[in-house]
């Protein structure tokens, strides 16, 4: 491939890309690289009329009858079998509302009276925080009832034992963005007597993920990164049919009882996944993450996936060829098939790197210990994409355009 | 105030009304009367471009960025620091994000070991079920260490022991609009060695709430009521300053960390209320309810307590003098200082009147028992929307116009 690597080449590339017309889809400003779609994707253009339609004339005209006549009630069903299909799972075992964090707190504490007996959840040292964080406060709440313990990045299969109830990990590690096999490890954990709690947040809407095929237990993911729902929004959880009827959210809201309107002074729990949802739905939020799933209708899972794997090969290549000189090291997995759809860099200044590049018109995000992540949806972001971000990425590092106190000045969200 | 009571002059009570202009903030469909802001209040005209600025602009054109430059990150605490002068509390007393259910169990969670050696939770069998389904799902978390007990409605002063650690309770009834005196009832409570923790969904944004006056504990609420945020709004929980350093969230999430962003393993609570946020602040759904929220700018609280309560005694007296032989009865408290900004009527066929009344462009709203709820939001109703409602009310009773299998037929959302 090194020999045919012209601008040129990749323009002709983006033409045959069977996924280009995908990017008309979204509203992308002009002249941007952005390769931030792993932290906040941005808005499918469909987004700004259903949310007009849905603040002007479903809440502002039809006021509280919306509930009936356009459907709210439903709304999280309705986003759930949209998002279903991504994940290789039923309509009915996805539930969407909340954030990532209650997801996760909620099906954690449903997992661990499945495994009776058991008490520890198993997570990586690499996890993102957010997730271990709820573990421990679950932990507190259950007085000896939970105990979290951490092992290394790649870790996990090896430390299981007969007290782990459940492994609690990420499908594509945030920071270097290495993908675990879903298979394997749900295997290995089911052979240990253990269940698996996915956390999808980096895969979902990046590639197809096959949480059926797998076997998988219980899975948690966001919004608003390769669903492109919107700053904030509204997260889904999985839970395998036959974990359902066993399974209890802890957080008993009104939305997940059996018959919400009845007003009954005790819970019951609705039958299947609905039990988990808990108070009334984000109307405006679920509007805008539904209208922006959209953007999947007829989208091959696996073209999507092969063209992620092209342009994270390109970028590496790109930025090992090109920039290796000036202290840039690969943190992602060469190979791509352990690799999500993001590549992370390390630079020692890899924070005002990634300031100066912004200030550039490409936007990568940072996170802490120098790693420098380029989040590639394959949606909307092109192969000349690549090219021209390496081009900017090589100027930023070969003219020390970085080594200015504007760029290496921390702003509170890195 | 009988022998005045004529439309003509309440149109001119409406023309001295200091709270008349008001009404212009808020887009309301022409010569519907709305009396449901107590269940969805109506969008305010300033929640349109509000959205469509955050969604076009900063999601669209500054993408990741706007967490920084437009100040996403402190969006919760802005959006605080406008609830907390309607609720008697400092700003550093109010988180803002999650659901109503959500933030009443972190509260109910970390109000609990406050308390040590107590474990009883006390409520009124009129609390909102989902109030009550949160308690009892906690309860089944922490297996024996919390024991809800309900007692009658009124009951709960007298049914304080030395087992009570919290008593949770409704500001303003879901049903009957009654009022609770906080202050007496936080006195009672603090005498017998116990917590309240108050849910304002009913009364935050109808009336000025004392909080801080009445040395309350802990409170939590709705923003899509009288706060009027949009359908399933985030929602608020109040933390009084003296408890802040020793009450614990359950879910502790990365927003809840004292530096999110130094993607820590291990939680360490923020200082003060910011303790209490969970996931990523849900961006779209706060703008709506951070625009929605300066329809409170300038509004003198007092004023609007008095024509919420004048408001409601136009019509109970409207209504049971208009259709005292129909069948209605006063469900309400009969004083308005025992009364939020509601009123309540029992008829039989409660459910089949509101919906006669909804189609002719009357919205109030049913609850189970026959309980046909008025909701009164001084900002927009005019004492002529009273009258109107009652003529349309009285006639539907008078002609029996309820009487169709139209109106009996239930919906899924009542």
């Amino acid at each position: 491939m090194t020999s045919q690597l012209t601008r040129e080449n990749l323009v002709r590339r983006d033409r045959r890309d069977p996924l280009a017309s995908c990017r008309e889809l979204f509203e992308l400003p002009d002249g941007l690289l952005y390769f931030d779609g792993n932290s906040l994707g941005p808005p499918p253009r469909a987004v700004h009329a259903r949310l007009a339609e849905v603040t002007a004339r479903q809440w502002g005209e039809d006021l509280i009858r919306s509930w009936n006549v356009h459907g709210w009630i439903d709304l999280p069903r309705r986003v759930a079998a949209k998002i279903a299909p991504l994940l290789g799972a039923q309509d009915d075992e996805i539930a969407v509302g909340d954030s990532t964090s209650v997801n996760l707190f909620k099906l954690l504490a449903a997992a661990l009276p499945l495994r009776p007996g058991r008490r520890t959840v198993l997570s990586e040292d690499g996890q993102f925080p957010t997730d271990l964080y709820m573990a421990q406060g679950l932990g507190e709440l259950l007085d000896g009832g939970l105990r979290q313990r951490l092992v290394p990045v790649g870790d996990l299969a090896a430390a299981l034992d007969d007290d782990v109830a459940v492994v609690c990990t990420s499908h594509v590690q945030f920071k270097s963005g290495r993908l675990v096999d879903m298979a394997a490890l749900t295997r290995a954990a089911h052979q240990a007597g253990a269940l698996v709690l996915w956390d999808l947040s980096h895969s979902a809407g990046a590639m197809g993920v096959d949480l059926g095929g797998c076997g998988a237990d219980l899975a948690v993911g966001c919004g608003y990164k390769f669903l492109n729902g919107g700053p904030g929004a509204p997260a889904f959880l999985y839970v395998a049919r036959r974990h359902q009827e066993a399974a209890r959210s802890p957080l008993q809201g009104w939305m997940g009882h059996a018959d919400p309107f009845a007003f009954d002074l005790g819970y019951r729990p609705a039958s299947g996944v609905g039990r988990f949802l808990c108070g009334t739905p984000p109307v405006l939020s679920l509007a805008a993450l539904d209208a922006a799933l959209d953007v999947f209708d007829g989208v091959d899972l696996e073209a999507l996936r092969r063209k992620s794997l092209e342009l994270g090969e390109l970028l590496i290549e790109l930025v090992l060829g090109g920039c290796g000189g000036f202290g840039v090291e690969l943190l992602s997995p060469r190979d791509g098939a352990l690799r999500g759809s993001q590549v992370s860099f390390l630079h020692p200044e890899g924070y005002a790197v990634v300031q100066a590049l912004i200030d550039r018109g490409v936007v990568p995000d940072f996170r802490e210990g120098g790693v420098m992540r380029f989040g590639l949806t394959p949606l909307y972001l092109r192969y000349v994409d690549v090219w021209d971000a390496a081009e900017v990425l090589r100027d930023v590092l070969a003219t020390r355009a970085w080594d200015e106190p504007r760029y290496r000045q921390r702003k509170k969200v890195t």
